[in-house]
């Protein structure tokens, strides 16, 4: 008998799995059906500053399968058309076609929650739900946004300060705006210790953006035409003819909530390591909607971010597929760029080891991307974190230029082979001068803290 | 009372060695006597392909600490004094001095074998000793080959594929030599699979490189000047007005051997996990000269790489400086540089996974080294061998652009750990569009193969 298989969301976890599935299973043992409320399929919404700071020409080319592409794979994909309720006791999902607002109940034997992330935005504060301020979280929202930027702009304000606000800062200064960063923490980029922070703060000062910390927005004030003309903040107001937003984001799971799943203390949807909804059989999800296991401090949070969706939906697909895979949670990797700043980060902030209850020591260093004598060579700031006692490796930060970003790779892996300080140390890295010095940067760090962290 | 430590060779593994002693111990407690052949102590010889390139101006440059400074430190560094005989049995060292050949005898309690490792020269051969004819070992070789440059010069011959050879490729074609390649395996870079091996060939003569593979030089033909004329190959005779050897090192050994000390297959010393001489009290050997360990293949093997002379040096340091330390071994990495091809490899290749009496698989696959919509997105290629049955990870190979080599890092740590390719599937690795696609490419390559890997 025919399974049927239906997938709320369009966008990388819910269409991996769908495609995923459809790799193991043919149409006459699986048939799939996907709802998507907006106007794209499989789009990488990690490209849109840079389609919006104009180094991605193309919008297109953000999209990586089309809803014909998936069509022609046999998943019956339904554009602008909203789930509206899962009803888990009749296993059937209640949809609306956004544009003609017919709706209809669909059946189904296994379900697929992929309902992403939505942004945190200050609608109750004045002026910002005005044409002008804008939030980058899809295609849509990116489109708009170039819209605005057609008109005649010269000022930008970003606010917020995490990695979505840095990439939009760039972004507006690639366009060739002013740009001014307002954000609520100590310094920018808060997922890092405030110390690797500054750094991020003295470059992009450095690169001629304002950054305005510890400052919260309270209005955006609005000329005659309903547009912006400035942002009212705690630290003073900043001229402004376009507002980005960059506040973060938060799973979007009221459907799942008012379905009775199971949600965490994020928000985010539970799930097993197979990616199944404990308590209801046959229900799975992934992606921005859930919360994942954080395999060194033990807990679980919502990280939303598209390499953990796209692995959720192998996963699920696998499993659905008949196979068996599971998703071991993450180490808390992430890495972003400034202009020519490469940010990076693993594993635990100082507050995060903490609140983990870990007794942590941490050290910082400085090094180069490539030996010291090699023409290109650029300055790297690397702090680490290791427990006291053990030894054992707790969390890497870098900030530095080309070559640095993907160097949080090593400490990645060590962290999910729970590797010591000193086990970094020996690694066998890639030596030669064009790519590092003697001592990878990174295992500066771990000699530096190695001793200490031996010692309780 | 006072310890007096002798150290043979003043390059990487020596000199850190003496450091990390002499940070542990005084000069009260430790008296350190090192002895140098040469004229250039603690310096980068990976270094000297970029410095004929003229990429790197200044032979000073990649010194990392003159014989002042270690003598500063408290380290009796003798330069130009080669040490001629080790007497275990009275545990004491001759030394000549090689400009006056005054000799002498010099007692110990500990000491550490560091004498490097001596390129393999075909001076049997006719012609190969002719001035013209370099080798590039030391810094002493690269100004020779300078010497010669300067002169009127337009076709280079390397001798070897290696990364040396490749390297002093670029190095040639950087200075604006007609560079022809001459080897002996099927492709170069026989550190490679020759299916990799394969893209580097093609990418060199795709930088105006004249690749000649599988072919043996039979002599340097001389000029009435008695400098090079061409090089007569098995293949034929290629012009050149310089050659440069890249024919590979073998451990420096000689006067460990005639010490009667083991020496492995290989005819580098053999040392415990400690770098300690088995068998000997307080003899203790490192980089070039010694054999490693491969964690992968549990064989013994000769790998002359600087950033494990300097790790050794610190194993070392650090038990005579009264703390404690081990070399656990490599897993094989390597990574280098031609034009604007780079190129690595950790673990296992094909041949090595066969002689190890494994049951392997291998993917290979392509993919790029930013979101294939970011500016600048680079392919990349990328070989991947795993365990039959157990899944287990055996080896990495990567030949791309930009942000391919380090990328190995990634495996080489997955591979100390003991991985499988789905473990490697999991990997939490950074991702963001301008640093790699939403899968990374050896992630690509992991599950292309996971699969197949899985079943035996």
């Amino acid at each position: 008998m025919t399974e049927h298989l239906v997938v709320i969301g369009a966008d990388a976890a819910g269409m991996s799995a769908a495609s995923q599935a459809r790799r193991r299973r043919g149409a006459d043992d699986l048939r799939i059906t996907a709802f998507e409320r907006g106007h794209f399929s499989s789009y990488s919404a990690c490209g849109i500053p840079y389609w919006v700071g104009g180094q991605v020409a193309d919008r297109d080319s953000l999209i990586a399968r089309t809803p014909e592409e998936h069509r022609a794979r046999g998943i019956d994909l339904r554009m602008r058309t909203e789930v509206t309720r899962i009803d888990l006791d009749r296993r059937r999902v209640h949809s609306r076609d956004v544009d003609t607002g017919e709706s209809s109940w669909t059946g189904f034997d296994q379900l697929v929650i992929a309902t992403g992330a939505e942004p945190l935005r200050p609608d109750d504060l004045p002026g910002f739900n005005a044409p002008g301020v804008h939030g980058v979280q899809t295609l849509d929202d990116g489109a708009a946004l170039l819209a605005t930027l057609d008109r005649e702009c010269h000022r930008a304000v970003v606010v917020g300060g995490g990695y979505i606000g840095v990439e939009m800062a760039e972004a507006m200064v690639q366009r060739g705006l002013t740009v001014t960063m307002v954000h609520r923490s100590p310094e920018p980029m808060s997922t890092l210790d405030p110390d690797m922070g500054r750094l991020v703060r003295e470059a992009m000062t450095g690169m001629g953006i304002e950054v305005v910390s510890g400052a919260e927005a309270r209005e955006v004030r609005l000329g005659p035409d309903g547009h912006p003309r400035a942002v009212v903040t705690t630290a003073g107001e900043y001229p402004a003819d376009v507002v980005v937003l960059g506040l973060g984001v938060r799973p979007r799971t009221a459907l799942a909530r008012a379905a009775g799943l199971p949600l965490g203390e994020s928000g985010g949807l539970r799930t097993d390591a197979e990616m199944r909804v404990p308590g209801v059989d046959g229900v799975w999800a992934g992606g921005d909607c859930v919360e994942v296991l954080n395999r060194v401090s033990g807990r679980h949070q919502h990280i939303a971010l598209g390499t953990h969706a796209n692995k959720h939906g192998l996963v699920i697909g696998t499993n659905i597929g008949g196979g068996k895979a599971s998703f071991p949670g993450v180490v808390g990797t992430a890495v972003s760029k400034v202009c020519s700043l490469e940010i990076a980060r693993t594993g635990l902030l100082e507050r995060e080891a903490t609140a983990a209850g870990l007794d942590w020591t941490a050290a910082v260093i400085e090094s180069t991307s490539r030996a010291g004598y090699y023409p290109g060579a650029a300055p790297m700031t690397v702090k680490m974190l290791a427990e006291q006692g053990t030894g054992r490796l707790l969390g890497l930060q870098i900030v530095g230029r080309e070559g640095a970003a993907k160097r949080v790779d090593i400490g990645a892996v060590a962290l999910t082979a729970g590797m010591t300080v000193d086990q970094v140390v020996s690694l066998d890295l890639g030596y030669a001068p064009p790519f590092s010095p003697v001592w990878d940067p990174v295992q500066v760090a771990a000699r530096k803290i190695a001793s200490r962290a031996a010692s309780a």
